[in-house]
């Protein structure tokens, strides 16, 4: 086992910590996990010489390297192992917007919402969008291939992904990609180590495509009696429509959300429906029309709609504020299932069945348009046999989606919460060939182990 | 060295074939390099158990496997390499277009144009669209990532792909994604196979994600004294808009193809910009208006805007005619060079500085608005010493490129004639890293050997 000292001495002054109330704050990402290890060290990284250093060091001691970015994740990636080195990149935030190639180069420790911010004062945006957007970082969005509200329309993280810097497990620094939007020169080697959960290389500067400011966007609101009529309606949207924004929320999520701070939401509604559209002109009012008509012609119970975008942008933060309001319920296993969208309502009626038969809550919030939902199964701190049959409904929704063509995770990652499923969904081949990739990059395995795969 | 016979026995009735001519049919792509080698055998799979079948003899014998779409490649990267098997995959193109979950499935021969045909049957979109879209496979533009006229706005291939079937170098066949939009459970492998030109894996089947039909589009025609002043104006226009097409002609570029077969180009301009929005409802006007009035004030000689979609149609055929146009001219090298847009205007006299300091003919047309150029070097058949300056030209052409920030090749791929340039672009670390990979997929190195890195 090298010196720890040693590591110390090489990094930028401060960067590296043993102190207890610091690596216990390090140790967990937003799940709050009781399985997660007690690293060795923090690292707060300054500089990719910084990374570098602590990877090699780690590299010649076999010592596990976990990456972490703002400690939001939702599927224990960058929980601590045993004896492991937490290397935070929160510290390294540089955010440069350069115009004229309409891209950013930022930092991984760059928050989603400093890059947005950063780039609409140049009039630009970048799309990706996190519910989080506020407290996750770019490194962080980068390594799950986050997704968020606009993605039904505008893509997802991996799409906005022009360059990257990796330090790889050897401690090299590989920079990929650029300022240029079309690049097919050598494999496609960007695109794997977007999503990589930590698990291939350590993200020290990414490269990001921007695109104009969006336009204004109009708001519909529409309730419904049951989550699958809401979810039907999402299905005959996505046919022929394209909105900036598709969310759903079951009942119970609208209700922990008027709990937790009241939005004047509909408690009574079974269902409801979020949807903007942000097409140029004219084309919006007759979009959101569109697709007004199309809620009543499912069975509508109300719909509401503005132009105004701070309203619009209220219900947008009430979707958003979904996770924490439940997160007051009580303990939580939280999913991230998706399915192809004509599949929507089965796997909410599904998801139904399988609550009722584990007698658990699981309230439910989707971007619904893409066919992703978090179902949130919530059960009562401290009882053991709630906490059993919670994790039987964990497991069941995910085969529920695997059953349906779907997948165990469509934004959050595999993290370390959701490994034991994921051989069901891909299959041996398919594992195995993961596995040849992570030992051609990783052969000492120090990456984020028990982590993504 | 395995029986040839046993292998024929093995595949679908007539799948194999060692008939002189149909070999000399399949030895080289769109390039008619004359360094392509000379096949043991041609195999026309008719399903991806035939791909197994030959992957997996051809791995015992340690024969190299050089997969073959439709052959419109333009960088050698379907030339078969001697002794090797060419495997075409051009029989087996079924296409199932999905309208519910908004997908096309489809076998890798289906050419671009009947995907794109089938889609619309249902009122969908299937974008990219490569100039040789109604002569190229989906198999082929999976390999290549394939661009075209509308990325601009609507982005590559890979932006396209949910899913794919792939045979590996040992013949197993792993099935990738699915009909689902978002799924990050596992590594990104899709999108590794996504542009690898054969060299990783045989793809035996795509899930391509369609969208609604594009709205009609408005044309503009823009005519300018220079190359630069026009490359000036695709920089601006850039910026702050969003067409749905933006290509660039320079004057020898136009005056082939209006020999080729009369347009009615204006062949006394320096350049011309073939500009299209199809932004929805009366958006598109003020679109097409808005970049009428900057080419004016960056000194068009003429605009000519139309809403005739034949007629708009006519240029893009115009544009798409180049090829063929300049391939009468002599022989030709293709270039693919592309830099981040603000540099288009630099890559652009420095390619004209080259042709001359040469003494070649360089005709160039673009992708502009995503900074990705064609120049195409000429040179009459049979003159050695023209040859000898063109290859020379082609090098620089390269090495400009690159020097600027940007790829040799921004969507045709390496293939054979542009290996030599690509360490100059990826460094050595990234050519280490891409060996590994491949080493880890191919230990063999029976697939495509010589194309693509
Ligand atoms: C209230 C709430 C709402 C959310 N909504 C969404 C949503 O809508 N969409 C969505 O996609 N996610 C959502 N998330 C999940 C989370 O915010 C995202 O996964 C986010 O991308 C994590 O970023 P982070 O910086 O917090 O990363 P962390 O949690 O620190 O790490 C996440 C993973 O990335 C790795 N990692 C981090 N930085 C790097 C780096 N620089 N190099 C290599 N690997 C690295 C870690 O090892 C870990 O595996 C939500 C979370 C919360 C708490
Ligand atoms: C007139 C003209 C205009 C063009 N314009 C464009 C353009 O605008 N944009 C653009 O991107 N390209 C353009 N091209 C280039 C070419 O059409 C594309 O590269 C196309 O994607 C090649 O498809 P193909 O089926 O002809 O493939 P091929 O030429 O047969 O093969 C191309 C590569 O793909 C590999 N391959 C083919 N099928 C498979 C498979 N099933 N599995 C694995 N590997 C496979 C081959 O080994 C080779 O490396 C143009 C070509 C011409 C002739």
């Amino acid at each position: 086992m090298p010196d720890l000292a040693d590591l110390g001495a090489a990094l930028s002054e401060g960067a590296l910590t043993t102190e207890p109330a610091t690596m216990e704050a390090y140790r967990r990402d937003w799940t709050q996990s009781d399985t997660a290890g007690m690293p060795l060290a923090v690292v707060r990284a300054r500089t990719a010489a910084d990374v570098q250093e602590t990877v090699r060091w780690a590299s010649a001691g076999g010592v596990p390297v976990v990456p972490r970015g703002a400690g939001s994740g939702l599927s224990g990636g960058s929980n601590a192992v045993d004896g492991c080195i937490v290397l935070s990149l929160e510290r390294m935030r540089a955010i440069e917007i350069d115009p004229a190639t309409r891209t950013a180069i930022v930092e991984p420790g760059a928050l989603n919402a400093e890059v947005k911010m950063a780039a609409a004062v140049e009039g630009l945006w970048y799309p990706p969008d996190p519910s989080s957007f506020e407290i996750c970082s770019i490194g962080g969005n980068v390594a799950t291939n986050a997704g968020g509200l606009c993605c039904v329309k505008y893509g997802v993280t991996t799409d906005y992904v022009l360059g990257l810097d990796v330090v790889l497990a050897d401690g090299t620094l590989v920079r990929l990609g650029g300022q240029r939007i079309k690049d097919v020169a050598g494999l496609s080697l960007l695109k794997l180590f977007v999503g990589s959960e930590g698990t291939l290389g350590i993200v020290t500067r990414a490269i990001l495509r921007l695109v104009p400011a969006q336009s204004p966007r109009a708001t519909l609101v529409a309730t419904f009696a049951t989550v699958e009529v809401a979810a039907r309606t999402v299905v005959a949207i996505g046919r022929t429509l394209r909105p900036s924004m598709l969310e759903l929320m079951d009942q119970a999520s609208i209700n922990a959300v008027e709990d937790y701070q009241s939005m004047g939401l509909d408690r009574t509604a079974g269902a409801m429906l979020l949807a903007q559209s942000d097409a140029p002109g004219g084309a919006r009012a007759e979009e959101i029309a569109h697709m007004e008509q199309m809620c009543l012609a499912h069975g509508s119970v109300e719909c509401f709609v503005t132009d105004d975008p701070d309203e619009g942008e209220m219900f947008a933060a009430a979707r958003r504020a979904a996770f924490p309001a439940i997160e007051r319920r009580g303990s939580l296993m939280l999913e991230d299932v998706g399915v192809p969208v004509p599949l929507l309502p089965e796997l909410l009626v599904g998801i139904a069945a399988i609550a009722e038969r584990n007698a658990v809550e699981i309230p439910v919030v989707a971007h619904a348009g893409d066919g992703n939902t978090h179902p949130i199964v919530v059960h009562p701190a401290g009882d053991a046999a709630a906490r059993v049959r919670a994790a039987q409904a964990f497991s069941e929704i995910m085969a529920l989606a695997i059953s349906l063509g779907g997948t165990i995770t469509g934004e959050h990652g595999v993290g370390r919460l959701k490994r034991a499923a994921l051989p069901d969904q891909l299959g041996p081949d398919v594992m195995a060939l993961t596995h040849r990739i992570k030992q051609a990059l990783d052969p000492k395995g120090i990456l984020n182990p028990g982590a993504g795969f």
